[in-house]
């Protein structure tokens, strides 16, 4: 959708590549802790892209965006260098002001780290939460209960 | 004792001071979610220096190294450009092969974000979990119990 | 050739696709300077992967790699979050033991940084400088002579 | 001034302790090459808070703010982990509405990488130039002298 090979959405699971490069490592030899967690962000701002959600759009459109409430990573084996990798995110819960999802960083041999991210949707201004405009609230919760129930592979879910 | 100002050992809680640089923000003006979990390591790391224990050491002379398994962070509000932050960590538990950890990042009004964090030890050839050593284990407890039961402020429990 | 549909190569110029996230701003609203690094750094890794030197074969074949040895940025106008950019590399003088490459980082009206970038080739365990292997060199000559000259578009340049 | 002990000034040079993290390397086992771009910026921003010029002074009183323009950076000899580092910074040209600064990360054994740094005073508003305000191009071109000439040990270049 968005010319972007990387970035795939089949049955509710967004899959989205990411490589590792130096920047990614620290001198265990392994990618550093903290990397995942810029790795789930580039995969979630793609999900939400191709549900027709960007920040920009959400920012101009409805002064909201979204921001980071909770996370939960448990790391399971460690990514090295060169490593091709996939992030497979799928919404867990939608709610009027957030969502939680949960994202797993696939390596060559299975995971290596598994998220889970709470995001609340929020007025920057007041630093108030906010009500998820009802055309994305439908488009994750569609995401939701197509990673729930399986989809007919159509995308039907992505509600547009 | 490193002769690091910035770090010092209280009752059990080990304080760390650290400034919010460009390279900690991102363009929503506040700190990026993932900069929290390098201030925690910076922090994690000279407590355990504060306790004698250095990455240098455990690796060369037990070949053992700490890793990070699961880490949970919850944020509260947003730290800004140019705050000066503390993070305050205490053990919450020691156990054989793994210690976890809670450290709160907290700034001008109050926490920022509180991480729970459990690092186990492991032999990095095998990938293995290894014992932590007794006095290193005897450290960590013993700040444990400072932290639960209040210390009387002479370090006692660092134990060396 | 890796199927990263994000890496081409013409006429001696690899180019590579970045997106901007949070990751990569800071509080000014803008791409942080050192990021431009880290970008320029894939781009990097992508175009030798693409004529056929990776860090892994380098370094397990002929015990070598290469290491950044001077650097040069100039900023001409900011990239900021959601653009998409584009590494133009190219190779600009290709010596014994060095690369020195021209990274140009395009956003949606121009260049935002300008990098040139010499890397060393080295043996690790020694610290000493190490002669690139002959392919590699023809490689590196061949994408150099063909950004010089222009090639027919067959890529003869890649030199396999 | 800040009560940071790590930050000082003799004879026109500023010194900034910066400690090496996990965060800060790479699988390369040393300093990652971006990073002494941010420990360059930790410590430019220190000297400038000694000289009494605070990011967030020059945006509210002047809506001015410094972008980096130009960096040139040598990579003398790998930094490691937990080594402890010292930003030597001294400003080498002081312009109407810009500075140009040589930072020196040394190491254990010697200097580690040499940055030469230019800085343009901007108004973000509009992205021109803007004249640095009279008692912060004194402060500076003091600083510059000092360096040049020697100071009496008494820090009269900050001239407040």
């Amino acid at each position: 959708m968005n010319g972007n090979a990387l970035s795939t959405v089949v049955a509710g699971q967004h899959r989205y590549g990411v490589r590792v490069y130096y920047e990614d490592t620290d001198a265990g030899g392994v990618v550093y802790h903290a990397t995942y967690l810029r790795f789930a962000e580039r995969a979630r701002t793609e999900a939400l892209r191709e549900l027709g959600i960007s920040h920009a759009e959400l920012l101009e459109r409805f002064t909201l965006m979204f921001v980071v409430q909770r996370v939960e990573v448990d790391y399971l084996r460690p990514a090295r260098l060169d490593d091709s990798l996939t992030v497979v995110t799928e919404p867990l819960e939608v709610g009027g002001a957030s969502v939680r999802l949960r994202q797993d960083v696939r390596g060559p041999v299975g995971s290596c780290a598994v998220l889970t991210v709470r995001l609340a949707c929020v007025k920057p201004e007041e630093g108030k939460p906010g009500r998820l405009p009802p055309r994305w609230r439908a488009a994750l919760t569609g995401m939701c209960d197509a990673a729930r129930f399986g989809d007919k592979g159509d995308n039907r879910w992505i509600g547009r």
